[in-house]
């Protein structure tokens, strides 16, 4: 493996930042000692694909949000309208075209530190947003690499929390093999990605994705790829799935918020299909970004 | 079970609190939104009791502490002596007798969100102090009730992690059911407490008590207590037990450094012992106190 990092791993936050109902800039950006999402990891996130300045799948991103809320006891921060004017001027502010808007809730913070939820505490609310390239992503051209490693994460891995601890050490792990991104396996079968949803292609052109259930999250470009594949007739199949199978397989991709549909053409010492991205997982990715395409002109036509 | 909260849960911060090298009052004390203990839970902890204003069992406390940063890669936030010196600071500055210092160490932060550990970041360096009654504390002459729930936690339950969602959950459905604390159990067996460790004491005498591996964290105070026992004869025994052993045992207990060690007369619907604290628990909480009052006599002759 390579001692140079091969994929840009890291991304400078954009200069404005939202916390607690002001807009502050970045490196003045605090939070209590208190709050409980730095004491209990006591919190939920979002991460939303901005493409041409507009939110991509904002709505099934609110809704996830509000289910992990709802499974942890949390209300909403604010109101519906008020989040996604935040998310806007956050855009706005920051000149955001092609990046990200991330999103986090807390359970608040009260003058001390108990494990029960605290009495009356207002939940914490911090966005900010980051410029990243997702349509010219050079990764997408090459294709990335996974390395595989057990999955320790709690049981709850559909509720998106913040208690991210177990995968940042897989993803360092990835890193520090070479690869761009984890890829978890438990009794067998692979989870999911470090931060992504993992799927590959058969050789009859179908699909392949482990279903949902508490042990993955149910991820938003997921979602969206499998309605698209539905929509030009490439069958989903929805099973379990060994690493073995992932590593015989003639293309393989992770989706996610970030990295959208991604080719992976690497797991462990093994080379995915010759080691290129193959025609399905292209022909996909295309067709994310002319959906993004279209709600971005619709959001553009309906919010100018 | 009672509408009312049974037990005081809540307990408030002393005034002046420890941020990254200064003392600043609570209700100023902050944090980058970009450091990683408030983003990842990439983060540890160490709580340590103190008695006639003193730290009990500190050197176990920071031995561990360095075990957990070992274990995440992480380096000590400063020296050793630095860290002593802002235990007793606070101590003394808030005027605490007895209550408990709270640490946490994260892997700092960087300008955003990048799961890979980040190249030269400094780690951040949070504590704070709390009056709480510790040698008079009202549940340990009434004993404290249990609740059982399903252990979902990571599998590395021996680093002393931030991470503490499942931890939240589990303590506040146990106050919602009337409980002072969660019994956590597993594959059928008996893990730990959502923030203490378990143990019972057999017909014959014996204590038994899980033994440590990455299920559970290797308790200081339990540790404390082990050499007690040891010491006026008690015979220990280690191995996995199940929640009916638990129900079915004459007396049950609790350790932590905060409850310290205290007996349990309920777990569920079950009372324990008759629902009174049983003579060896006595007697162990006892020789705790005496222990600790000599550790703090030996510290207030070192340092005075």
């Amino acid at each position: 493996m390579s001692a140079e990092p091969k994929y840009k791993t890291a991304f400078a936050c954009a200069p404005l930042v939202y916390v607690n109902g002001d807009y502050v800039a970045a490196q003045d950006a605090k939070i209590s000692i208190f709050d409980r999402g730095f004491l209990f990891a006591d919190g939920v996130y979002e991460v939303t694909a901005v493409i041409s300045g507009q939110l991509i799948d904002y709505a099934p991103h609110i809704e996830r949000l509000k289910r992990s809320l709802r499974e942890l006891g949390m209300d909403m921060p604010c109101s519906d309208d008020e989040l996604e004017k935040i998310h806007r001027s956050l855009i706005e502010k920051n000149g955001i075209d092609e990046g990200l808007v991330y999103l986090q809730v807390t359970r608040g913070s009260e003058n001390g530190r108990n494990f029960p939820f605290p009495a009356g505490a207002k939940p914490s609310l911090v966005l900010f947003a980051q410029s990243t390239e997702l349509s010219e992503d050079p990764k997408a051209e090459t294709g990335v690499a996974l390395a595989s490693v057990p999955d320790i994460r709690w049981e709850r891995r559909d509720i998106k929390s913040v208690a991210l601890l177990a995968q940042v050490l897989a993803k360092q792990e990835a890193k520090s093999r070479g690869a761009f991104e984890a890829v978890m396996t438990q009794d067998g079968y692979v989870t999911e990605g470090g931060s992504s949803s993992l799927g590959f292609v058969k050789a009859d052109g179908t699909i392949v994705l482990r279903p949902f259930s508490n042990a993955i999250l149910p991820s938003i470009t997921r979602q969206a790829v499998t309605k698209l594949a539905d929509q030009t007739g490439v069958a989903i199949e929805e099973r379990l799935f060994t690493l073995d199978e992932l590593m015989g397989a003639s293309e393989v991709f992770m989706a996610s918020a970030t990295a959208l549909v991604m080719p992976v053409v690497k797991i462990d010492d093994q080379r995915i299909g010759g080691g290129q991205p193959g025609p399905v997982v292209r022909k996909l990715r295309a067709l994310y970004f002319e959906m993004a395409d279209q709600q971005a002109r619709e959001q553009s036509d309906a919010w100018s």
